[in-house]
């Protein structure tokens, strides 16, 4: 029993490990070091250094964003604050500075011209199928008041007539904008906030006080070169990006976020599809006699969107085991790249094949099963 | 000191491979070679070709979307456009179409008996029982109205009768919905817009016009097979979903996104939970003497979510490698299953164990370390 | 032909195996299984077992949160209810119960002092200056009405005074949340959702009722232990994580959500940042001259945001492929140690040398391609 242990024991505590031949030439030599260089060189210098291989990234970030704006402005002659500009009012990561207005006043239900479209007509069948090659998306038909002789529709009349000549808010470039963002990377744990200190009285510069949360929408739109007139008189679509770019092997208060800007337009600039930003909502008000009107909102704003994005990197073992055992056998492949040399291109090349391989053939196989004399098993 | 340098070189510009056995054997070089054509055509087919293990995958798509709802309908007899039924009004990519409303008018703060709910009581300690037995949610404290003999509720009054007969919007489906969507790669930074061309006149169908970004609303419940009525009357969710499979290696013009239309609901379909989709909105009215009065509306509404995804993916380095080496290490593990066959099951094994392996026991290095004339360590 | 075909067959069909060394040794043997067990046991129990690294992960989980509360109370003695308290009322993943209301009655459009800071002036110039070193954010410039003394705005007059006395609604603690949460994940295209049984009178209990969609709100603040009257009257931010861990190698019922509560203003507790959550939106009325008039309210407010986070896993053939191979590797490295060991440490180093390396220097291979008598090459 003891005996048996004993063996496999002995069996059991072996190492194997591979013979090899080293070939002293200077050649195969420089080849060998050069290519074994180069692949170092790539792994320590591009997986590990540059792409920080080594690490697990994690870009599902969490987000929450409140955003707070302040100013005060004038539109047609009334002046508005941020409970009239501002939509919606909770002080989401999006929202919208109305910058401009058309209202319709006094619109009660009943039936009326189309302001711009005024379509001469004698029958109602005049009138729909007008309706019809327009593509009134379900345009409650039209009838011809004939009388007048102009098609009406049904609908909240009188109807809206947006060529009206407004003034816009100039002041809304002086507004600011106050950003609070905080965010957390699931896979690490770890929650960061986008304020540093206790100044609130700091305003955006990327050169100058690159953390402040409190932006100037004229700076803004400065960085973006935007035409503020037009931005103003048809509305716009902006971006402030927060990007969380944290490498957490590092101190966590290098976790900062960097701000910048975007015209969130610009993939359709190409495209004639209206540049500007608008949308329609409604007052609603109830006469003395129990009747309802409203006034009508055109609304061209100024769109605001903020976008987080992060990425967090830490040490993971996985990744780095998994490279440096790529970068091992890469290393290990270079003698591919030498044997191909070694046993073809140079000098004596039969002889160093002659060296590496030792033949055995089913013939010598079967020459040693045949019990002969000397049937010891001979190579050269 | 060169002599030195020289040595150095010499033992350093060498050249180690290992040293292998060639088997010429039918049987086993058929096996070795089907075991290395299998790794192979997994490697090519399915990880390099199927599965793209080359390129780097970038799913934290950044995304903006505005949307534009266009149409005229009728609730109730009342014409309602953008305005009325849009909720909220901004253009937003989660957004509801009311397609019928259960108005409540009129309401002042006061006391009166919950419209659905009329409850029989002699004092108030009756109301305060019955409203704990219906998990009021804190709804305040009910008191009887001894004269009539029913519990009445401190609220906005009259209480809401949600059961009146509505007539709901059946226009809805002949709506339009556009859609802009923005989209962008951070790991890439490669940005897109999902509006191709310039005509918006067009519609859009899996079919005939599959990259149009206008949708008509009977277009995608008919997609959806959805019950137009009951959707209408009841309110329900339909997701819009916008998938932009990027391969970053072609072109740039072929990353265009992918329309399809999804129920929300679906996760619940074996839930009772109220299929439908409902909200409460009040329009507030002041009266001449200053006393607020609102009136209740409790909306059904069609609830759609644009929701963008995507995917891009692009050739890099590191994986490419990663890959690379583990199909070379692979080929290289074949080798285990032929040895097993080599030295384990075929005729002459013994004698191939012979040939691949060169042994070495410490009795023989003990032997050869032992200065006795014919020290020459031999080994058979 | 044949014959040339049969002779790359015959070539073809070849088996490569490494020459190896096995050396009985137990000190080498011993060292040797050690480290091989090690690196197994890293393997298996760490990148296979715990990290799983058998499996692929979908971290871009989708996402469509619904949510509906209920209850009334009592603000300034007006009773509110759903319609009243909720911002905005769709019933989206982030929304507001107002707990306390500043309102400001009868806002017409004129001239009138700021109600907080009134300022002692005799010219417009004191005015001026006074706006602009207060950082007024473009606010309408002051004018100073020299009777009284005092600089006034122009704006919505009275001007807002918010440090009026307000009676906070107390009964928000007794609301609930009912959430409608439907998930996907594209990688694997698996929908869930968090409601399961057919019970919507459960209220979550992370003891007793970990699943039930019904939250209440004083159950969400005690967790979090919130001083429940501070954030009535201030406001507050709060997060309801819904987090979906799953894996998919097990069965998809085991797919469920687990619920966590958070305050998301806690990255920002060591700053002096309002702790609070306000905003302010206007109700707009007309008199019967037309006039505008509007009620301010600046609204504290209690923040939820319905925070979706989620990871699938699924076993995948790529990352399991590359870790064997990282393993099979590392047991290969294993050898390197052994080596150093064999070759350096150990008594008989030199001999373990010598049968482990075979020396093929230029000179040799030189020697051997000079035609002499005796040419054959022999290596000691």
């Amino acid at each position: 029993m003891t005996s048996h242990a004993w063996n496999f024991m002995t069996s059991f505590l072996t190492y194997e490990t591979n013979k090899s031949v080293v070939v002293k030439s200077w050649s195969v030599g420089i080849i060998n070091r050069l290519v074994q260089l180069l692949i170092i060189s790539y792994f320590v210098g591009y997986v590990f250094l540059y792409e920080r291989a080594y690490q697990v990234a994690d870009t599902a970030i969490e987000s929450s964003v409140i955003t707070k704006v302040k100013g005060f402005g004038k539109i047609n002659s009334k002046i508005m604050d941020v409970a009239d500009y501002i939509h919606p009012p909770q002080g989401e990561g999006v929202f919208s500075i109305i910058t401009n207005i058309i209202t319709t006043d006094n619109q009660v239900q009943g039936t009326c011209p189309e302001k711009d479209t005024k379509f001469n007509c004698s029958t109602d069948e005049d009138c729909e199928k007008h309706l019809d090659s327009n593509q009134a998306n379900g345009r409650i038909t039209g009838v011809c008041n004939t009388p007048v002789g102009y098609c009406e529709i049904e609908g909240w009349c009188p109807a809206e007539d947006d060529k009206k000549n407004t003034t816009t808010m100039a002041e809304f470039v002086n507004f600011t904008i106050f950003i609070k963002n905080s965010i957390r990377f699931p896979l690490f744990n770890v929650s960061r906030g986008n304020i540093q200190g206790d100044n609130f009285k700091c305003r955006y510069d990327k050169l100058t006080d690159s953390f402040c949360p409190i932006f100037r929408v004229g700076y803004i739109l400065n960085e973006l070169q935007q035409d503020v007139e037009k931005l103003a008189s048809e509305g716009g679509e902006i971006g402030i990006k927060v990007e969380w770019i944290c490498n957490l092997d590092e101190a966590l208060d290098s976790c900062v976020p960097r701000y910048s800007f975007t015209k969130l337009n610009s993939p359709f600039e190409k495209n004639k599809v209206s540049k500007g930003y608008n949308f329609r909502f409604a007052k609603y008000y109830k006469a003395l006699d129990g009747t309802d009107f409203r006034t009508l909102h055109k609304a061209f704003a100024v769109r605001f969107e903020v976008m987080v994005t992060g990425t967090a990197r830490k040490f993971s073992l996985i990744p780095t085991v998994i490279n440096v055992m790529a970068a091992l056998t890469s290393i290990g492949m270079g003698t591919v790249l030498c044997d191909l040399v070694l046993l073809n291109c140079i000098k004596g090349a039969a002889q160093y094949k002659e060296k590496k391989f030792e033949e055995v053939s089913e013939a010598m196989i079967r020459a040693a099963l045949t019990p002969s004399p000397g049937s010891q098993l001979s190579v050269k």
